[in-house]
């Protein structure tokens, strides 16, 4: 029987992620640091260091998923958490270059309960800056000018790709009528299971750990990016909007065709007809702004009588099995195992 | 004395340009071709070679300066011309990348005699589009795989920050009454110099070149550029729309605070205070998008009277003589110094 320290169960998530942020924060703020004014006070504006009018700010940087995962992959591969700190930072800078363009072309006017940076600072203050963290990343990356680095940076880049192109989907999908499961599968793969399966690999990567570990260790990141996003779904129809820092119905305010609703379409049944009658007339009606909480209600009770609620938190328990099953197929410490394996069931019953 | 071959008079520059054209945009095209619809076509259409209903085109991909650098410095490096093929390509997909996210920021309508992709294709697009080429710039050459495709995408990133660096004083200089020629000057040297440092080194850098040769080939590109640059500003007021694709006095229309304009303010004298109460009443006029010919030729008189025009021709020989100067510095075949001093003698004196 192993020691107790190396159970899922015994394992302190919130230590875990308390240290991701605490390691890479600071090199996070040094990259920043560098870019010129006034990209530097738009960039840490966004990551919610400073308020709007440039007092310093305590803001909400998110649950730090991915600098976690970083460093524990950089333990997978034998090397000390450190060595996963550039890959961390890395990571986080081109997610939030994804934040700062996806808002944008969004139009969305709130993240992490704030202004978007658009809406603060105009729409070129949001491309500048957002081109500055991608580049950022790449620089925190090369400029350590081993071999490792450079297999990191492809990855990255590769992940980048898959970013941009879940975003197009994802754009190119609020325009269609249906979307397929498959569909939402796909661009849910690229928009969040890219850059966690990158979050999940470049550490170990950055360590000197070969290919095929290195794509065991993205396959388990990519899936738990899929059991992530299958959980923030059902959150976005029906989170706390207290917990979540999000409107009530946010998604179906926003006509996301979530997996909750494209399976809910997909079921059949009378339920599945009637939102399927609704949504279509709400894609052309003209009143939608002024939809009250009733109607949205009514929406998410139909979508939940159709199966979407269910098959969605199932989708998740899906995807956290193969994700747990990739981890397994990589050898590494028992302890980090235990540590990577507390870490996907944190995001499968996660409430914000 | 040296053989004919190698004296700067005797290069077939044309030929030279349609060496790198040739070489170069077949992998370009393969790598674009990586791009999920619709973004594919719609880089097509940015590089010109399918109109807007998505027919094949010939479009005017530009003056391809780039490429030829980056082939030429391979070669100074002693290394073949296609060694610096991939470099070339990738510095061609960050300059493009610029282009999208720049004609969107600035509201720019018109690129190469034709409408830009924000607005045939939408906000969107353009950003999406751009932030793809600036990862596929990563791809290319990452997807080597040696150290030395490595230490040529760190230099191609800092290059890219510098763009990105430009793009942001130019924006802070439009809201701006005064602009020094010296912060011109920098923002010419981030927005133009930076790239063509990079063109003109990462051929060699891919070959094996030590960084001091690199280093040094950076700097006869840099100063080419902002050569380049002077050039181009003197263009953007007198230049021949027919030449230039351009409307006449096109810089001056934007309010482009452009090298001619800022010598011309800085010089003193009645033409320069003269032109300076017309620029302050222009920019608090109402009615400047209305200015007739008559009104932009004043301005443009002006400028020359105050010295502006020749001011700018003489800082292009300038940064010239500082360029050779730094390319005389790099060991190298005679051919290939020769062949480098003929396209930057080509770039002073061009007429588009």
């Amino acid at each position: 029987m192993p020691p107790a320290e190396t159970s899922a169960e015994a394992v302190d998530v919130t230590a875990l992620l308390e240290r991701g942020r605490t390691l890479s924060t600071p090199v996070l703020r040094a990259a920043v640091d560098r870019l010129a004014p006034p990209m530097d006070t738009v960039a840490a504006y966004h990551f919610g260091w400073i308020d709007a009018l440039g007092n310093p700010a305590d803001g909400d940087g998110g649950k730090a998923v991915r600098p976690a995962l970083a460093l524990l992959s950089a333990e997978a591969a034998g090397a000390p958490p450190e060595t996963g700190v550039p890959g961390a930072v890395a990571v986080e800078l081109v997610h939030n270059f994804s934040l700062l363009h996806d808002d944008l072309m969004d139009g969305d006017e709130q993240r992490r309960h704030r202004d978007t940076v658009w809406k603060v600072h105009g729409p070129a203050q949001a491309i500048l800056v957002g081109d500055a963290l991608f580049a950022l990343a790449g620089e925190v990356l090369l400029e350590l000018g081993t071999v490792e680095a450079g297999r990191a940076t492809r990855r990255l880049t590769r992940a980048s790709r898959a970013l941009i192109d879940g975003q197009a989907q994802d754009i190119s999908y609020e325009h269609r009528e249906r979307v397929t499961v498959e569909e939402c599968l796909e661009m849910e793969g690229n928009k969040t299971g890219a850059l966690l399966a990158c979050a999940s690999s470049i550490g170990a990567v950055l360590g000197g750990a070969d290919d095929r570990t290195a794509d065991s260790l993205e396959r388990f990141g990519h899936h738990l990016g899929l059991a992530f996003q299958a959980i923030d779904d059902v959150l976005g129809i029906w989170g706390d909007p207290e917990a979540t820092g999000k409107q009530t119905w946010s998604d179906l305010r926003q006509r996301k065709k979530s997996l909750p609703v494209v399976a809910a379409l997909a079921a059949g049944g009378s339920a599945s007809e009637e939102l399927g009658e609704l949504l279509a007339a709400d894609a052309k009606s003209n009143d939608f702004d002024s939809f009250s909480e009733t109607e949205f209600a009514v929406r998410a009770a139909l979508i939940e009588a159709a199966g979407g609620r269910e098959w969605t938190n199932q989708e998740a328990r899906r995807q956290h099995t193969v994700a747990i099953e990739a981890l397994n197929s990589v050898d590494m410490p028992e302890r980090v195992r235990a540590q990577l394996t507390a870490l996907a069931d944190f995001v499968v019953v996660r409430k914000r």
